[in-house]
């Protein structure tokens, strides 16, 4: 994506280098003559796979997030290593993560999670013809199960908000768009809705 | 949501306050017992809303961010002032970014957008029966356009990836699975897709 021939980035200064990603301070120019200070993350980009089996089932991790203090069900995925391309990332994330290969890879484009502060682009995938392979998970990656979730069960957990990982919703939505899958009737929204 | 009960935060160094959220290094002990350094960013929350008019037409801003350094389609959202609900942080964006009062509003449940490192939690609704206000708006906030999409040119924009905002796609998924929304055949994915 090319930059905006109106924006000018005046100087960056590191706040903090960290394992995952950088935060410093900017002082740009924003498009129309705005100056501004912004707190900005540099993230290397992450890849993340919607697995679909041959039963039609979404398969989905239950991994604890610290940052949400609670386990969410979220599809497989990773950030990017140095010069690593999302897809070969995505493979690796669901071999690691949920232990399974794929032989069917479609790509579903970018989503960009929280573009008013970060610059993590998440490249997203439907991966489909699964076989298990071994998981191979770090230490502070606590996934308590995966289990795949029928399109009923997967719209459920949307409507009730069980399901509230922002790429994951994101890979949803582009794979009923692409018409991978077909989630069922609609109906009221859950707990959490008025 | 309740901690989870196995989850210990053992200290917490702060290493730069933004303007919006905080950055630190957090000690933590992970559900099971592993011990993990962990960059977390601490966000107040935000709301966001998905504006539907009398038509069927969504409407969309077209903002730019420097972190995607392109101009994005979004809904209206932003940050929680301090002690603000996400109603009235929501009621105030839909105002202030795209000159619109509502007087139906429906809680779509929340969404987090990168749970990995920020505690943010987006709280998405849809607003309906609208009326014009004056907007006003930040002088960082690079905001050239807003319009309304029919459903279609919706549902094409997530298909070819000109629709990318995570919390915009997560709305959209919501207001699916709540019937406010029927956007239309599904099809092939757009450029960036294989």
């Amino acid at each position: 994506m090319a930059v905006s021939p109106e924006f000018q980035s005046l100087s960056w200064s590191l706040v903090h280098r960290g394992r995952v990603f950088e935060l410093g301070i900017e002082e740009v120019v924003l498009p129309g003559g705005t100056r501004a200070r912004l707190d900005l993350i540099r993230h290397p980009g992450a890849a993340a796979v919607l697995p679909l089996d041959a039963k039609g089932e979404v398969l989905l991790l239950r991994q604890f997030r610290r940052a949400a203090e609670a386990y969410l069900w979220e599809i497989p995925a990773g950030t990017r290593e140095p010069g690593e391309d999302p897809a070969t990332c995505a493979r690796r994330e669901l071999a690691e993560e949920a232990g399974l290969r794929a032989s069917t890879w479609i790509d579903l484009g970018d989503v960009l999670p929280a573009p008013g502060y970060t610059t993590e682009t998440i490249r997203l995938f439907a991966a489909r013809d699964l076989e298990p392979v071994a998981t191979r998970r770090d230490d502070d990656e606590i996934i308590s199960e995966v289990r795949g979730f029928r399109p009923d069960e997967l719209w459920d957990a949307v409507r009730v908000g069980t399901l509230r990982d922002g790429k994951t919703m994101a890979a949803l939505l582009r794979a009923l768009a692409a018409g991978l899958l077909d989630l069922g009737p609609v109906g009221p929204l859950g707990p959490g809705a008025s």
